[in-house]
């Protein structure tokens, strides 16, 4: 792939979608990126309206993620959660003092009649970030997991039990009449298009309430422009996290074909480790096998060239 | 006065009323006291409910007090706002990192339907504080000053604007239709009540939205223990603040008889600054004099026993 005015379009959850779109930042023209957030994970707590994927993305193109803790912000304080553990209130859902601004400042401007995208777009120009950064949509999706003690919300399971409870099944509660961001859309049509990256985030809780949007798949299938995906299982485990463990709830082989079955209608090239590279059975699209851990920023940049050469070779 | 089931109770502001309500918390059996803060001053910013006089009382009767800036907690962190600044935040009123979990944990009970005097009680229960608090209603009253600029928000004014306008006049809104906090009311009808203190707060701003509720005045000069006001001018000067400014700008003489001929219907006893001697002029209650400015710990515990004294001397 060649050319300034070529744009890509990356699907992302939270932090290892976010270590990818870094990537891609920083090897792209920094203008010709679009990240676009799941914001199935969004939750209002506290009284505060928090989009971690969101704010994931925000902090970590901004430069400003905590290398320690993979979300949050570097330099944090925590005078805050201290504060309200001494008045009683819920301190399950840790929200740094700094990343709190991002928080509050986001739910004044959808009280006072905002729409997420504006919001998130103001912030990435405040904060620095040249590449497009959208919401997968304004209307609210909430993802919903049935567990033994019945439907969760994602926090709560995810953060709350700590994702320990087994998974039967996940729904996207509002993704059927959600409408997807009008960018997204229009990205999706635009001849300058040259390539769209599903990054190595959980196929189950961080992609695909983005393709229960009301025609996002349709748009991927029809789109000109190739679609590569990063597999999120490496080596047959997950990096962080609980998705390997979930896929086996639900009646899935968590191995690095995975990712390939699950998108293999939108699909046209799937990029997996090469540590799974006797692994990977039968995959209907073309396979590049690299180092897709991303330790250091180097490594964030070096899968970002492997995705955009595996989509220049097609 | 002597006797520990008598009880006393203190009307206040912010500063300088906080200073005089711990000297009393601290001299008194603990369970005695009872403070009623001002909620004039409260406002909603950032979407957060803040109560800066009920929050500086809770901080200094928590012993969390600031004695660096007057407001605000101790130990402060200030990450928040330095992130809020990034995203384009308002950012004229300080909010830190500490005292910003008392706003949101309070502005997410007020949404769930809890009322300001529950809450209070709650945050002072946690906090360690034996006397009780309460907001003097928990309708909202909000203090408004008439400038050049015309009218503006107590706030606007104080902070914003640092109270540099000249003040024409000044209302109470909702004041007239408030329902002062039951407690307060049913304090004053007590028997067991041995005292009012009407702390040295600002008159006009301070104490006056709260003797504007209906019946607080009447019940005041109806009820049979003494009420003592501490002059909030020492020296023709007041000790923080703009009172004096305000004082004069409404026509009025700033001297240290203001608050006695302020008070004068509802008053028993005057106590002013040792200072003052030779300029307090014709008061029409008895006067006290003692050294008022309350810079130790020691000088609010001192003043406090004056105060409890001058009553047990009538």
């Amino acid at each position: 792939m060649s050319g300034a005015a070529r744009r890509v379009l990356a699907l992302s959850g939270g932090v290892g979608g976010a270590k990818l779109a870094l990537g891609l930042y920083r090897v792209l023209p920094p203008d010709s990126l679009t990240v676009v957030a799941n914001t199935g994970d969004d939750f209002t707590h506290l009284g505060l309206s928090i989009s971690p994927d969101l704010d994931t993305l925000l902090y970590t193109l901004a430069g400003l993620d905590n290398p320690q803790t993979g979300w949050g912000r570097r330099a944090e304080t925590w005078t805050f959660m201290q504060a309200l553990a001494s008045l009683g209130g819920e301190t399950w859902f840790k929200l740094g003092d700094g990343d709190l601004a991002t928080h509050v400042e986001r739910t004044r401007r959808l009280a006072a009649g905002d729409n997420l995208s504006r919001i998130a777009d103001d912030f990435r120009r405040r904060l620095g970030i040249r590449a497009r950064l959208l919401p997968m949509s304004d209307d609210p999706v909430r993802t919903r997991l049935l567990t033994g003690e019945g439907w969760l919300d994602f926090q709560d399971y995810f953060v709350r039990r700590q994702a320990r409870p087994a998974v039967r099944a996940i729904r996207y509660d509002g993704a059927a009449t959600a409408r997807p961001q009008p960018e997204l859309l229009a990205a999706l049509a635009d001849p300058a298009l040259a390539l769209v990256v599903i990054c190595p985030s959980n196929p189950l809780l961080s992609i695909d309430p983005i393709l229960a949007l009301p025609g996002l798949r349709a748009a991927l299938v029809r789109c000109r422009a190739p679609v590569v995906a990063v597999s999120p299982i490496i080596g047959g485990r997950a990096v962080k996290g609980p998705t390997a463990k979930i896929i086996g709830e639900l009646g899935h082989v968590a191995d690095a074909a995975f990712a390939a079955r699950h998108y293999r209608d939108i699909l046209d090239v799937y990029i997996a480790d090469e540590a799974d590279a006797g692994r990977l059975g039968d995959i209907s699209v073309p396979v590049r096998l690299t180092r897709t851990l991303m330790t250091t920023l180097a490594d964030r940049e070096a899968l970002a060239r492997t995705v955009l050469c595996a989509a220049d070779g097609l």
